[in-house]
């Protein structure tokens, strides 16, 4: 159950509802985000709604029996949307783009790339400073200070930043270089990471683990917005099946379960999701129209050179026609 | 390697042709089609191809370093289309759409659906009478009567059948009454039901296995093909992973992976490719834009009804939007 | 509902207790097998048991709620047990040892492998005649006389025989030459075939599938079983899952739910369950400690020059080895 | 490739090695741990390995074509062992048993499976006090008073502590309660916890992630090994699989394929591996039999009590009984 408190809840109005969650055997979870307050209240008894909804201090209240709470559509029919300022709105009737290099390499390379997007009126770069690798011996990208520098490009062009965060010590470094934080799929169940990123006021947009289960990428949103960001985003990147034709198995049936399952916008991998170049343009499109609010994928000026995942990176015509076939598909009323 | 053969090969010629294949130590398999003479020939060694290509009787010779051959895009580039009579085609330009109930129950059902499709221009009727079912006491379908009675409706309205055979000794009997066959996931690899479909001059639709890999699927057209039988076409249907939200997981990446790799013409059955009934018709728009060749779906007057897979099941109204909305698609230059 | 039948029951009782099935809406199909008879009763209804116990020709009735009823343990809680004569019996208390090449090639294979098993007290020999191959230009198996000659050579020497049937039409020319008819893993779901081979009185043992659930591989011997034959054993032999550091992933797990869900012997192939040598004996040792009735595994001469799968072959010295490890196992009371 | 460098190499000794290596087009990575110096050399270049060899301050080169390094047994034949001190050994000959509750809940909890636990010979514990769940609302453990506690108790009966460190921050404050830190499957793959466990002096056991390959596995002990930890374990614990018949699918393969591709000792969790309380003790004899250095397993007074996974955990009965088979399978000679 889900408890919308008035946003001028008195601490004694607040009190005497929780008395009442607890009479019921409820154990309640106090919510406090940037858009409002809430009790989680979880239990197993039945009882009136009525008991609680005509309580003082009670704006709302929503019977929710799946596993996650507040990211559920069954107490939030509308879909939320995310501004990030200067026009740039992810979900409601957009269909966002986000594109970039996997790694940050050089001022050169972030020049280029930012000129390609703008060309192409695409407002959101994506682009890894922290790189996540199988092996120790891997580039593990340029860390903060290309952060700063992809920032300092960015900002002067109005693009918009995403990039992967890794642990809890880096939220701090990143905040202020950063517009959208991104939970990569092997921290996808990383709670503590989860939980702090719950303690801020910028957007997150988590991509489903390997094998995560989609009740278990909303349970961790849950996390993070039950810890106060409603900010948020989920990201489909392809699930680990038995199939070796391709990288990984994109799930397009996901954007749709997703879409009904939850309230916040959904957004498309199709480079990780599939991760073989000439294939991305398609996945990016299919996943349009099954119904995501956006696509995330790599471009690079010379793929070949880039400092990884370049198998899976459009070059700039390519991300060029993907963006027109993109507007197009938005046109059609389906 | 494939030697393609003149059709007027002599006899002589031939034999000259497999003694200098033998000569270099390939091993050669003789294949007769509807449409042409090969020679499939398997073997290790480094040789110069124009050793072959200049013998006569040799119409064209090419290096396929796939596990299959003929069904391989490395020797045909052009895809290839099926001509079901009375101006049904599918591939090519073609997106061809195939509809019905999962199991055909009695002759009003049939006659509705039959309606249903011509109301909104489907050709083709899908429709189970031998239902391979986990349960044997589960409904296995009206059997070789329901297809004569199915049959005969469809031939009256113009309508073609497509309709799963599940062995061999019903080949057959049903070979009059259909016009596609179309082999099962659970038989994918029902290798001697293959080879006896390589020898009849009927298209067959192969579905691909639960958990079969895309070059099984390929390796099992290649059964049907080198048996001689061209008029082949493959169908995505969904593959079994750990996520349990859904029945299958559609794999939209195979779509694409399957037109790069294969001259088949390839289907997309988004009923079994997700299992959820609301979810069916973005994931067929979603396999259009992605490539497929056409889509196959269930849909019944009364899905709640049906004798099976009723939860994956489109009404008459759904059905007829879904292929509104494909056609809109289809007008789309993308 | 399972209503074991008094074998001598009257039609005029028989028919008395169908109604009574039929007026508490359950539908019943008979089954009557070398050892009993049956009505397998599907329905929801609640009811008195007693209703039905009490009636004359019912020797006994048991609620099962499983999908597949005449192979559960629900009402057969001893473990059943195969007799193939001459003192060769699976299950129980045994440990049943089959051994024998992926593919009869010649006479001296044959025979020599046959000196091998007597020599090491293994009573059982598998080998291939009909093989299901991925590719059509694979070597496919000596067929029927091949079966003969096999068969010829272990008679004289008191090895029984184990070898796979692909389908419908193969058993009747097989029928004398086997001891065991195996099902494999790609016709783990062919239901025409299983509902074939529960009409003959021979063993079957039934592989599970590449990605077949426990459920489903138990609704498979429910085929055989219902259609009259309950010499049934089934097969453990990898499952298909993302990891390809091996062939197959080895379900350990499934040997003991098996043994907790059916009364039918479960045996394990270690062969394919990881489809690598070295690892092979281990898999047959752990298989036997998780509960194992037999194992099942690949042993050729020269592993490196057999017709198809030495990689995952025993040589005669492994074998030996292995037979020492699993007998010492037995001795030791777990 | 990895140089093993003499203990006492000077630095200019050292940097005319790092010169040579360069001048073959290798990227040298420096390691120092507890026991050694190495120097860990990436490059695809052929030479001749006596280049190296040959050069002051090496101690022995070797070539490691693996993904991994200096957990792979190309370079350490023989098995490692790690001594938690008190005649404590993991690895080697050792079976080493390691058993617990899910969860640390309180001091009479901790007290009584102690007892359990010294009248069984069980030298270590297991016992979580930081619990990674799914739901931001479930029990997420007594934290580092719990653990504090925990460690009390168990010091003053001489057993060891496991225990699961969810981010880099509870390293500091943990280390001194601790004998084994635990890395969860969820953080299988958190790079930036593997680094830094790889900087302390402190055993570690990292478990397979849920759909973890063994080569990314072996990658992840590659992080804290280089990081300069060499107290290194692994622990198999199921995979995500499609069954749904239990938990997990344990992996009894890659017991043997770890065995066989690391010197690291290799502990398996039986609880997590099938999740099910009647087939745990099963897979932990099966996977001693194929080759486990060790077991962890879930054990509780009352398990229907516990605070999470009592479906998994072994009553004390249960328990005593899986270590004298556990003793019994040691005796045995495979």
């Amino acid at each position: 159950m889900i408890i919308q408190l008035e946003k001028k809840v008195s601490d004694q109005q607040k009190q005497h509802i929780l008395d009442v969650v607890k009479s019921i055997h409820y154990k309640a979870t106090e919510v406090s985000t940037q858009f409002g307050k809430y009790l989680v209240c979880i239990g197993k008894q039945d009882f009136d709604i009525r008991l609680i909804g005509s309580l003082t201090g009670v704006r709302d209240v929503h019977r929710v029996s799946d596993s996650y709470k507040l990211v559920s559509r069954k107490w939030k029919v509308n879909y939320s949307s995310i501004d990030l300022g200067d026009g740039v709105i992810i979900g409601g009737d957009e269909l966002s783009v986000m594109a970039g290099p996997c790694s940050i390499e050089n001022e050169d390379q972030v020049q280029k790339i930012v000129t390609h997007l703008k060309e192409n009126n695409i407002r959101i770069m994506r682009g890894g400073v922290f790189k996540p690798r199988s092996s120790p011996y891997a580039f593990r990208g340029l860390g903060i200070d290309g952060l700063k520098m992809f920032s300092s490009i960015c900002r002067e062009n109005g693009i918009k930043i995403i990039t992967e965060v890794m642990q809890v010590s880096q939220i701090r470094e990143m905040h202020d270089y950063v517009d959208v934080f991104q939970v990569g799929a092997r921290n996808s169940q990383n709670f503590n990471l989860l939980d702090s990123l719950g303690e801020i006021d910028k957007p997150v947009l988590i991509k489903r683990g390997m094998s995560g289960t989609i009740d278990e990428l909303l349970q961790s949103a849950e996390y993070i917005f039950s810890a106060g960001n409603e900010k948020l985003m989920l990201c489909e990147r392809g699930i680990r099946t038995f199939e070796t034709a391709y990288r990984n198995t994109f799930d397009i049936n996901a954007i749709q379960v997703l879409k009904d399952k939850t309230h916040l916008p959904v957004i498309a991998d199709p480079s990780h999701g599939v991760g073989i170049r000439d294939y991305v343009s398609k996945i990016a499109l299919a996943s349009a129209v099954a119904g995501a609010d956006g696509v995330i994928y790599e471009v690079h000026e010379v793929p070949e050179e880039a400092a990884s995942d370049g198998q899976q990176t459009l070059n700039f015509e390519e991300s060029k026609f993907l963006c027109k076939q993109l507007e197009a598909l938005k046109k059609l009323v389906l």
